[in-house]
C-alpha cells in the first residue's frame, strides 16, 4: 500500500519513543523589525537537508547512528508574541518531561525565550551560551518588551546576573554594551576568544545553548535578515559548537535566524543544515 | 547653503498648511501569515516614484496641479497590532481634524482598520468599497481577532450590515463567502461587475475606499505576498478607481499590500506608484 | 505523543484505502534540453499549497469534501530515462489496479509516457487530450527517442492515429506541424478553439489528459523552462480543464513543467497549486 | 580540424555576400537615466535564441528560408554618445551601401538616431513608425540634447513635421504630448488604433520602423528599465509589426530596450527573440 | 503639524552650519564599461543605513557624538561626463570653502576626479591613497580620456609623479602595472602591505583618500559591477581605513562602486553603510 | 566586409594549427541529482571572460603570449550519459592526436570520465589529481554506474589503486571515505595539505588534473549546485593549481561544476574565468 509523504530533517527518523533528541521548528518572525523571512527557516532547512549527507567528516560520525525525532513545526498566531512564546514553552516542556532533549530551529531569536522558560523550570541554575552578531540586550524596542532585540535581556530577567555568556557580538547600541560590561553578562566581541574559560567557569551547570546564525560572516551566511560584516567562519563556528556541546552540560538548544529568501544560491540553508547535523552529532554523549 | 535630503512621493511637495490631501506610509506586516514584506511597500514606492512622470495620460491632468503633502512613514512596534492600529488611527484623525484627506499607503491590509476607525468617528454612516483578491472576512485567524485575514470583518463589526462592497474577490474559505451571502456585505467575485450599481446605492454617503493591490492579476503585480491568479488588469483597476473617486463621496482611502521583494523587476512598485498618482488626481474635486 | 512531520498537498489527507484519487510527484527533468528545474515542481507545489484555500470559488466546492491521497514523490535515477519511465508506469499501474485515479505532478513532460503506458494497458482504446505550448512531436531529439521533445510522438506510437488532440500549441519545428496535419493527430494552434468538438468526437472513450503548464502565457506562469509568449490565460485554462474533466471519461492525468526556480515571485507555483485544486475538484463525479 | 566558436542569432547564418538582411547589435545604455542594463540586450537575445525554433507558426514560414547575416555587436565608448551615434551611423551606412537591410538590436532607444541618420541620407523623404510606451519627445534631458528621452525629437529635427507616427504611448511629460498634438507628429495613446490609416497615409514612402519593446505590457515583458503598466500584448505587437512590415516600405529598423537583468525568468529575452524572428520573416518580400 | 519626510544617512542629522563633515551622493555610472548600477549606491546605502546602529564596537564611539550633514545626491546629466565632473567639483568646492570636509559616496570611480580637482585647488601638494582591485591607470579607454578605467591616470595628470599610493590592486592590463612600476605611482598588489611606510612617507601632507569598495573580496562584497576574486576582508579594510584616517592629513575622501542590484541579500549595502560609519567616526579628530 | 560574430574565451584566439592548448566546453548536467544548471557553465564563462583582463598579476604573464584555441561547446543528447561520454572522449582524442593539450570546461563532474578515457588511451600510467568538495567515489547512485557521484570511482576502475589524489574533500558517505582509506586512493580532507608530497610521489608520470570548483568555499563561489561550507579560498586554489601545473606532467585537465544561475552577482562566473586564465598560463612550459 502506498505510504503518505513524511518529511523530516535528514537522518531524524527515529520513533518518538526511542528518540533521545527531538527537533521542532518555530516558523515565527513576528517581531522582526528589519527584514522578515526567518519564518521560512525551519521548512527550508528540512527540505534542503536531502542534499546533505548524514555522515560528518568533521566528527567522523553519522547522524543515523543516533535516535533523533523531527516533530515538525508549530502552528503560530502571527501578531501575538505572548501566545507564540507560550506555544514554544509548551512544546519544549513536553519534550523535557518525556526525558528528551529539545532542539529548536527558529525563526527569529525571540523564540529562544519560550524554550529558556521551559528549561529554567527544570533547571533553576540555568546558564546560557549565546553565539550572535547582536547583543539583543535592549530593555524594550519601541516600547515592546518582547522582541528579537530584547530576547537576551528577557532571559537575563529570568536567570539573573553572571549567567549569560555572549560570543561573536559586533552590533548593538552603546548602552547595551555598557550594561553587559557592568557585570550583568559576559560579552566577547567579534569572535570566540574566552570560550574555554567560560566553559571552565560554567563547569557542569545546566546550559541553554542558543546559536543565532548571523554570528557567521555574511559572506558565508547571507541568508539572514540583518547581515553584519566581520563575522566568524563556518569552521570556527563548528569548532566552537562542538566544544560547547562536548564540554558543557547542554540541556536544550536552538539554531535560529535563517531567512532563506535573502540567499538565492541556497548555500545559507545548506550551511544551516550542516550546523544542525554537526550539532546533533556533537550533543550525543 | 546646502539643503538636507527630503524624499517625498513625486509631485507631493506641498506645504502641509496648503495641502488638501496628505499621504502617510504604514510599514507594517506583523500579522501577515504567509509571505511578509509589505513593510517595505511605502518606502519603495516613494523611492520608485522618481521614475514616474507627474502627468497622467489617462486623465490628462498633472499631479503638480494639486496640493498634496507626504508626511512620511509611521514608526511602529512590531509584535503589537493593538498599538499599531492606535498609531494609525491617531495619524488619520490628525489629518481629518485638520480638514484634509488622509491617503494611507500600506503595509498589510490590517492597517485599514486603524484608518477606518478614524473615519468612522467623523462619519458614523461610513460605507466601504473594497477591492481585493481575498475576502478578509474571517472572524479570527488562529485565534487572533486582529489579522490581515479578518480586517474586513472587524470593519463590519464597526460599520454593520450592508455597508461594505467587495470587488474582485477570488480566494477565501467557504464560510467567508457564505457569511457575506447571508446579507452582511455585498461581494462580487473576480471582477468589477456591479460597481455602477453599488455606487448608485451608496449615493452621497461617506465612503472609505480600500484597495488591496493583490486584486490585480499577479502577472501585472507579482510583488505581493499572496498572489492569486485570475485577477483584474491594471486598466480595469484604473477605470474602477477613477469611477469610485469621481462618483462617490470618498472621505479617506488606502492602497496596500505591495511587497517589493517578490518582484525583482521593480514593475510592481512602478505600477503601485501609478495607481497612487491616478488615485490622487482622481480624488481632486 | 508528538507526531512526525507529514507533508501532503493541501486537502489531500485521505487514508489510502478510502481515496478515490491518488497524487504522486515525479521530480524528473533529465532530458530537458534547455533550462532544467522541473524536478523541483512537485515538492514546491506541495509546500506552497499551504498558502491556498481548499475552497474553489470557481466551482463552489471544497477539496476537503473528497477523498484524495498524496503518495509523495518517486525517487528516480537521473541519467536513465528508461528506468524512470518504468518507475512511473509501476506507480500508475499500482494506483489503477487499486481502482483509483492516478494524478501525476511532473517533472518534465517525458514523464507522461510512463503514465500513458499504464493507462493504455488498462484502456487499449485510450485517447489523449494535450494542452501545451509545444508540439513535442519530434521522432528523435539529437538521436534520442525518449525526450521531453518527443513524448507525444512516443504516445502516438502506442495509441495510433487520430487519438491525440493538442491545444494551445505555438512552438515547434515545421516538420512537426506538418506531420500532425497529415492526419496523425489533431492540432489546435494558440488556444482552445475546437475543444467542444473534440470532446464530442471522443465521447465516452477513455482519455489520458496531460497539461503542460507552459500552455499558459509566461506573464501568468513564468516558472517554466521554455516560456513561449502568446499563451492562454489562467481563466481560459481553468474553463477548459473543467470542461474536459466534466465531459470526458478521463482515466488518468498529469500536470507538468513547473520549474519554480525561474519565478522568484512564487506565483507560478501558487498558480500550479490552484490548477491542481481545480483539477482534483473537477474530476470528482 | 576543429572550428572556432561562432555565435549568431539563430537561423542568421548566411554568408554576408548573399545576405539580404544584416543584423547588428548596439550594446549601449549610456544615457539611460533610470535603470540601466540594455547594453546586455543584444548578446542575451543572441544566446537565448538557441532556445527558439526558426519556424514561425504565426506566419507559417521558416527563418532558414531567407538569407540573414549577423554581424555581431559594435564596440562602443561609454560616456560619449556623439561617438556612439557616429559608429552606429557608419555601420548602418555600410549595410545600406551594400544594398542590404540594416536590422539593429539595441541597446537604449537613443541608438535609433544613428540608424535614422544613415537611412535619411539615402531616403530624404524618410518617415518613421514608432512603437513605444514613452513619447521620447523632450527637447533636452537635464540639458543634454542626446538622450533616450529626446531621441524621437532629434529624429523630428531631421525628418520634419508630419513624418513620425507613434503608437502605444502611455508615459511622458505634459508638454511632450502637447507638442505632438500641435501637429508635429501623430501620436496614438495606449494601443495600435489608427495603424491602418497611418499605413495608408504613408503609402510607399520609405519608413524607418523602431520598436521600443517597452510598448509591451510589463507583465509580458518585465525585462526593461522603465516598465509602464497598461501596455499592449505580444499578440497585438506581432500583428502590428507584421502589418507594418508587409504593407509599408520599411528601409531600416530596430528593436530596442531589452534589459535582461530585470527578468530572472528569461522570458523577456525569449520574447524579444521571437519578435526578431517574426520581424525578420515579415520583412521578406 | 506633520513633518515632511527627511531621509539622511543614519546619524547624519546635524544642521549644515554646525557640521564638520558633509556627505554628498553622486549617483553616476555613465562610463561604466561592464555592468552598470552604481548609480543606485548612494540612495541604497542611505535607505539601508536605518538597519545600522550609530555605535561602533570597533572604535567604541558613536556617530551621533559628531556633527555630520547629509546634503543628498547631485542630479546629473547621463551621457556627459564633463558636466558631471564639473557638478561634483562645484559641490566639493562649496563644502571646502565653507571649511568643512567633503565626504562623497559614489557612483562609479570616475567621480573621484571631480572631488580631487576641488581638493587640488585648495591643496596643490595633494597626495592620494587609493584602495581598489583595479589599477584604473589607462590613458584612455576605447579612445575616451574620462572613464572609470582611467580615473587614477587623470588624477596623476593633476598631481604628478610619486603622489599616489595604490593598495589591494589585483586586476589591470600589463602596461598599467608597468607604468606604475616606472616610478609614476606606488602600487601594492593584493593587500595593504606597506601602508605604514606609505603613511610615514606622506607625513602631514594633504591626502585625498579614495576607497573603491571592490578592493574587498567579492564574497564579502558581491554588490559591485566588476567583482575580482582574491580581495581583502572587511576587517582588514576597517583597520586600514582607520589607520589612514587617524594618521594622515585627509582633506577629502570618497567611498564608491557599490552596485546594490548585484546583491539581492543586501549585505553589500549594509557593509558599505558600516564602512561609511567607521570612516566618518575615524575622520573625527 | 562585415565579419561574422565569433565568440571565444578571452585571449584564446589562436589558429587551431598553431595552438598548443585547445579549450572545449561540455554543457552537460544530465546526471546531476540535486540542483542542475552546470550546462550553462561553459557559455557563461566564455561570455563573462570579456570582463577579464588577459594579464595575470599572480604570474606576471599574459594569456595573449600563448597560443590557445577555443573550439566551442559539444552538442550533447540529454538523457544518455553513455553517448555524452563518447562524444567527450572523441573530442579529447582528436585534440591529443593533433599533439595539443585538451582543456575541458564542464558541465557536471561526470564529464571528466570521457576525457580521462582519452588520456588513459595515450598514457596507460595515468594518475589523477582531483580538487573537490565531494568524494565522488560511490560505486553506483540509485543503481546507476555513470553519475556525477560515481565519476572518480569510474576513473579508479580504469586507472587502478594508488593513482588518484583527492584534495579539499568535505562531503560524502561514510563508506566512500572508508573505501579511499583502504588504500584505493589518497584523500586529503578540507584543504591542500600534502600536495607537495603527492607531487613528489607522482614525479614525472602523466597526470589528469580535474578541478571541481565546488572545492572553493561557497562564500567565494556560490554558483554551483551543491555548495559545501568550509571550503578553500580562491588564493589557495590558485596557488595549488599553479603548483600542480608547473611541477606535474599534466597531460589533460578540466574545470567543472560552475552553475551560473545560482549566483545572480555573477562573481562565480568571473572567478571561474580567472581560474581558467591562471590555469592556461600556468600550463605553459
Amino acid at each position: 500500500m502506498l505510504k503518505t509523504n513524511i518529511q523530516t530533517f535528514i537522518g531524524c527518523e527515529a520513533d518518538y519513543r526511542d528518540a533521545t533528541h527531538v527537533l521542532y521548528g518555530v516558523p515565527f518572525d513576528g517581531t522582526t523589525s528589519y527584514r522578515p523571512g526567518t519564518r521560512f527557516g525551519p521548512s527550508a532547512v528540512r527540505a534542503e537537508s536531502f542534499g546533505l549527507e548524514t555522515y560528518s567528516p568533521y566528527q567522523d560520525k553519522d547522524l543515523t547512528d543516533y535516535a533523533v525525532f523531527d516533530s515538525g513545526d508549530l502552528e503560530l498566531p502571527f501578531g501575538n508574541p505572548v501566545r507564540v512564546l507560550e506555544a514554544i514553552e509548551a512544546r519544549a516542556t513536553t519534550i523535557l518531561d518525556d526525558g528528551k532533549f529539545p532542539f529548536m530551529v527558529g525563526g527569529e531569536h525571540l523564540v529562544t525565550l519560550g524554550a529558556v522558560r521551559a528549561a529554567f523550570k527544570k533547571h533553576p541554575d540555568l546558564h546560557m551560551i549565546h553565539f550572535d552578531a547582536h547583543t539583543d540586550l535592549r530593555d524594550d524596542y519601541l516600547g515592546e518588551k518582547l522582541s528579537h532585540a530584547t530576547v537576551l535581556r528577557r532571559c537575563h530577567d529570568l536567570l539573573g546576573d553572571q549567567k549569560i555568556y555572549h560570543f561573536g557580538i559586533r552590533s548593538g547600541d552603546r548602552p547595551e554594551f555598557k550594561w553587559a560590561d557592568e557585570g550583568h553578562t559576559t560579552l566577547q566581541k567579534f569572535n570566540f576568544d574566552g570560550l574555554a574559560q567560560a566553559l571552565q567557569a560554567i563547569g557542569n551547570k545546566p546550559v541553554y545553548f542558543t546559536i543565532d546564525l548571523d554570528v557567521l560572516d555574511p559572506s558565508e551566511f547571507p541568508g539572514t535578515g540583518t547581515p553584519e560584516a566581520g563575522g566568524v567562519t563556518f569552521t570556527a563556528l563548528i569548532d566552537a559548537l562542538i566544544a560547547v556541546s562536548k564540554q558543557a552540560n547542554v540541556v536544550a538548544c536552538d539554531v535560529n535566524e535563517l531567512a532563506p529568501i535573502y540567499d538565492p544560491s541556497g548555500r545559507s540553508t545548506a550551511l544551516a543544515g550542516k550546523v544542525i547535523r554537526e550539532f546533533l552529532i556533537a550533543l550525543q554523549k
